[in-house]
């Protein structure tokens, strides 16, 4: 089967993620037969390093042997099971895992499919524990420029205008409080008054504040300083606010520390996880939340206080498996302190893109770089042609509007890092 | 280990689905070691037969050997690939596969991870193609005592109080119109009158009417006739409403068709499946719609109509795979002819229940049973009776309410059958 082909079938048939579909009469839409390692291959034997590891989802590879491994077994024993009433060994221990890596306070795991549910599971609780005391709180605040999901709820909380606008009937309260302008520990301190001016005026009705600790993913990777987190703690704490960290993107490693409340040495009410926590390999996700939280729901069944969320599939088994296979590398690999040389590395391959003309800024947070370019207008969608430079020559980038970010799988090596950078760079400098 | 064991370290950090936590101090939490065919086995070697299927998601067995080894075989090819841009056989063939089998007018595939989301994923598109046609329409409409998912847009649109009630100030804009009261066409006549009065009234700002065909599940397996489908679908098209059938629960042939709307002849404007999709393996979501409004949504991207709506593990690689298997299982074992043999012998098993003095109702669609009881109040919560008495008893019934239902895995044998029968008259008698 070649490329062109299998295309065509799709064409007829599906409907992409996040995709004007009328672009694919002239954007390439790549068929991949195969992937290994930081590459994908397609059906025509081309290879593409996945610079953005699949939507920010793969750490140590595709079909990464061990991980793979650890599936199969777990396939031989149990696929699935449901998770209300009954229990398995998978589910415990990532759950006792989490729980032991994660910040303190947060002891116990709540599980669901997604991101976007896994949001929706923290922003219930928040408001119902309230509720259970007797609060109605039912304002949730977000920062601005910031991009939870794509369920009603999680869209709410949402301040991406390209996902948003369109809904906006559809949605619920929510209000937007700024985020730190840039990485400076000054813009944390402004935009951290800001929050507090909020709560002064609002704190009685607001259940909740959440936010992407360190970088704003979907939100054209803006990133700011580990203060914020600091100071934003300190205010939930006066104010009897609850803090949901939304780790579905920085956590596992990305900032450089497990998760991004680390670097700022900080514990939420609330943590969400997603993407990395099974490797890139299945859908799972994860609330992590406190007993006092949960000891708000604890009570005599007929109080009707319960939690009652579900989905099918919480704690799906194989999920399990792949993500305990996933920490098993964490902690056998000493991947955190590994990585510190690859930050090292890109922090330098950065640098050279700084004299380029059509280079508005550059960042880092860790494991995550980002390009910023000007004197474009958006009409022009200059991120697209990047995305085919790169295609046409090894790499998956894939720009946010004018950010061309780099988000790879941790197994990366020089080699391939270099290459990632080099052929942005022809990309950038030929625009 | 023992039971015992794992039940203490899962306790300690597991927020169950669905559950009031501290019903554990007396009710059994129960650790499944492995499970195979229709049975669940724990810790110490009890065996339950699984006749709820995982919560209505398993259709072929647990650790099904077929199935197993076509996730093995994808493992060591392709686990996951971005699907925006990108593509892979598995998901191109599986979306070949839902449009040759759905009703006719469905011709695209959009995928998410859980039922919930692929609701939300129905709302947004129908609200937004009227929007893309200058209509903005932004009311939903349900059934009366209808459940779609946990996430803020699917709790919005469901009607269990239980579920819904503590969110009241978070949801979005719903209407309910009443489901019809009990199986006979005339009550399917009635309740589409009322929705036709509603259409009458309310037509320019509704975007949808969204319903599960057949059997509303959550809804304590409340069913009606295929008539009210019928007619609904006649009302949508005279007053330009989609129609959404939520079949998460209803596909993939727990009707006794393959999808509900089958059973009634008729094509909705959205398909929602999930559950059974994956043969109760892994979480898997698809949206199915027709290509009138997937053309609603196609044109220049500077148009802004794209539908950008995405979720990081949307079309799985593996997760297609265990629905690709799922599929080739329907078609070379001709399941659904083969499960008309068991509808048949669970018709019978049901008819001895109704001499029993506390049973009020028993009502059978397909695969699906339940039996109603009466004489309790809701603070008895007999149905933990029920499911104390079958765990003891060696088969896994979890009533909802104070309903007794089955929905076993289509591989269940006749004495597998009939000991789920046995095992929930002598409980429902002992009561």
């Amino acid at each position: 089967m070649k490329n062109e082909q299998l295309k065509n079938r799709d064409l007829k048939v599906l409907w992409h993620p996040c995709t004007q579909m009328k672009d694919h009469e002239v954007l390439p839409l790549t068929p991949i037969k195969k992937a290994y390692g930081v590459y994908l291959e397609d059906f025509e034997g081309n290879k593409y390093i996945d610079a953005v590891s699949s939507w920010w989802v793969n750490l140590f590879g595709h079909t990464n042997q061990y991980i793979n491994d650890k599936i199969k077994e777990q396939l031989n024993t149990l696929e699935h099971v449901i998770l209300a009433g009954f229990t398995h060994e998978q589910v415990v221990k990532l759950s006792e895992r989490l729980i032991k890596l994660s910040p303190k306070r947060l002891e116990k795991c709540f599980y669901a499919d997604n991101g976007s549910s896994a949001v929706e599971v923290a922003l219930k609780m928040s408001y119902h524990a309230n509720l259970n005391d007797g609060k109605n709180k039912p304002l949730f605040v977000s920062l601005t420029n910031s991009y939870h999901g794509e369920t009603i709820g999680a869209l709410s909380v949402g301040d991406v205008e390209l996902y948003k606008d369109t809904y906006r009937p559809l949605l619920i309260q929510s209000v937007q409080t700024p985020v730190p302008q840039d990485m400076s520990i000054e813009a944390a301190q402004i935009a951290a008054k800001k929050f507090e001016e909020l709560c002064k005026q609002r704190a009685d009705e607001i259940s909740a504040i959440i936010l992407e600790p360190l970088i704003q993913g979907a939100g054209y990777m803006h990133m700011y300083h580990p203060e914020f987190l600091v100071l934003v703690r300190s205010i939930c704490d006066r104010y009897d606010i609850h803090l949901i960290a939304d780790e579905v993107m920085v956590g596992f490693g990305r900032t450089g520390e497990m998760f991004g409340c680390d670097v700022a040495g900080i514990s939420p009410d609330f943590m969400v996880l997603s993407k990395g926590l099974t490797g890139g390999y299945l859908p799972l996700s994860v609330v992590l939340t406190s007993d006092e939280i949960y000891m708000k729901f604890y009570c005599d069944y007929n109080e009707y206080k319960a939690f009652l969320h579900s989905h099918s599939y919480t704690g799906n088994a194989l999920a399990c498996a792949a993500a305990n296979a996933t920490l098993d590398i964490f902690e056998n690999d000493n991947i955190i302190e590994k990585n510190r040389l690859l930050v090292q590395q890109m922090a330098q391959r950065l640098q050279e893109f700084e004299p380029l003309e059509n280079v508005a800024s550059i960042r880092q947070t860790g494991m995550v770089c980002a390009i910023e370019l000007k004197g474009y207008t958006p009409q022009e969608r200059i991120g697209l042609k990047v995305y085919e430079y790169g295609l046409k020559n090894g790499v998956l980038l894939r720009p946010l509007g004018h950010v061309v970010y780099f988000m790879p799988p941790y197994i990366l090596n020089e080699q391939e890092c270099d290459k990632m950078f080099d052929v942005a760079y022809e990309a950038i400098q030929r625009l």
